[in-house]
């Protein structure tokens, strides 16, 4: 038998045909187009995963389930979106309209960030294990949980694991969320490029020169890569920015691992391509910290290693 | 068929003979005597256990389980104490040991907050819940997650929910943990007792006269009451402590939320005998605060109303 994973993005809507060890055997994409209506999103969705099976000699009776990784509330209970921020669903019923163009034996929907938690899980970097979190550093700090196998999402709401939004520093910066001082604030990619235009503009100030300034302009704009570049070419601010911001990330994982004692922590998105200049000084100020510190069992900390591949194969190991 | 819990303190235990609906029909208690050999404990544990049988006129047969609540690191596949602060444990065979005294069919353990919280949603505050969570407000923050009605304690070291030891304060005040600005050294009743010390220091050296020291007087001592009781006389003073201690404990509970979603979130431990001064303005700031506060499906948040036969009922229920 077969699976099929769904990864629908604001841009695009990503589709794996996945076999029973959950590798892509065949995939394929097509704009979402976010600003029509929701049915039809679902349709050219389907028409692809159709598209998939066709190709590769196969029909819609080898294929057990299709799985959904959507952006927003996914109630995996009902198969219903209840709400997504840049998508137009509300109380939105996918996972029904889905089979309307597509007559699978059973769809199944998660959120985005929970699914590829769970792609890592199956098939990614805590492959073999029960009990994982996977954070992702992007726009935003996502957080997925797999307990006992499968995704957390919470008693109620089907929003639990909002873990960008922990407070660690009561008071402090603005979160979008309307909270001040959330981890988000501070350990998204955003956070770190916010971080860094604040360093840049004392400098500026006080007239000291700085190579945030030269990678800044090498890259037409300050963002989440320029103080590591910096830092990597030697530059003491860049150092203090990165430090600044590995110490908060720091604070952010040590409260994960107190919370979940997960067997692995990994993390993806944009900023751990920075591979050891982040998780090497991360690793040792959370070993140092954590509440079980004295305890052999420590959760490993690791890179995510599916990319953009960990939505589609979390999706299509939904349960 | 009955069961029987037993709360295990470091000043007595306190053990419960229950009915299949966790009513507590007989219970009693011994001094633990911490500073002894752990066997020793286990056997007058293991004798109150069949007293209680006896004296109901049961057999050894008529009891399905015996659950244990120990304070320090349970862990519940094993039955082995791994570590706990004030007894004499340490990788400790605690349900092996308890059957030699007593042969009963099952022995299960768990960690004390942990029971505390599960005996809270079966029979207590959280009752008819399958998600909840317990904080308890005492020398420290304790929590105890319910997922599912079974309790979560992490996916390694059975040391999960750790909530006191998330961090709210990044560089905040010490805690006892080795980390600085956990949520537990601002919302314990310790940190409300220190709070109030620190504002009667400050008062102390302005020369500004305030209720707080005289409740400190007739109390004796300065505690987490204070501040509580020269308040709720009029006094400004006695209100902004109260208002900051509110303010933090909202940051964790918030935290909480965002991270389980549970369907209840109870409060216990000695600060939440203020009622209605501790949880109508705390409500008020979580609702504000929460990631999905414009859902409708919102944590209640209430006070815990076992008591003491938290833990007793919470072991009873092992399963």
């Amino acid at each position: 038998m077969y699976t099929i994973g769904v990864d629908l993005g604001g841009t695009n809507i990503a589709i794996g045909l996945c076999d029973e060890s959950l590798n892509i055997i065949d995939k394929g994409s097509v704009p979402t187009l976010a600003n029509r209506d929701g049915e039809l999103i679902v349709r050219d969705m389907a028409n692809l995963a159709s598209e998939l099976i066709k190709r590769n000699g196969l029909t819609v009776g080898d294929v057990a389930s299709v799985g959904i990784a959507t952006p927003g509330t996914a109630n995996s209970k009902t198969g219903v979106v209840e709400y997504a921020n840049n998508l137009p669903f509300l109380n939105f019923p996918i996972a029904e309209i889905f089979k309307k163009y597509l007559p699978v034996e059973k769809v199944l929907i998660a959120n985005d960030a929970n699914a590829a938690a769970l792609g890592e899980a199956l098939a990614g970097a805590a492959k073999g294990t029960d009990n994982s979190v996977m954070i992702t550093l992007g726009t935003g700090v996502g957080g997925g949980v797999i307990i006992n196998g499968r995704i957390f999402d919470g008693g109620v709401n089907c929003a639990g694991a909002e873990l960008g939004h922990i407070v660690i520093q009561a008071g402090g910066r603005q979160c979008s969320c309307g909270r001040r001082g959330c981890w988000e604030a501070y350990s998204s990619a955003t956070g770190l490029s916010n971080m860094t235009k604040e360093k840049m503009t004392e400098l500026k100030i006080k007239g000291v020169p700085s190579l945030l300034f030269d990678e800044a302009e090498r890259e037409g704009k300050t963002s989440a890569r320029t103080a590591f570049s910096a830092m990597k070419r030697g530059d003491k601010h860049g150092a203090e920015v990165v430090d600044e911001y590995i110490k908060y990330l720091a604070e952010g994982i040590t409260n994960i691992i107190n919370i979940f004692q997960p067997e692995i922590l990994t993390i993806g998105g944009g900023v751990c391509n920075e591979k050891e200049y982040l998780t090497k000084p991360l690793i040792e100020i959370v070993e140092r910290e954590q509440y079980t510190r004295t305890n052999p069992n420590k959760t490993k900390i690791v890179t995510a290693v599916l990319g953009n591949d960990a939505g589609i194969i979390g999706a299509a190991g939904l349960k």
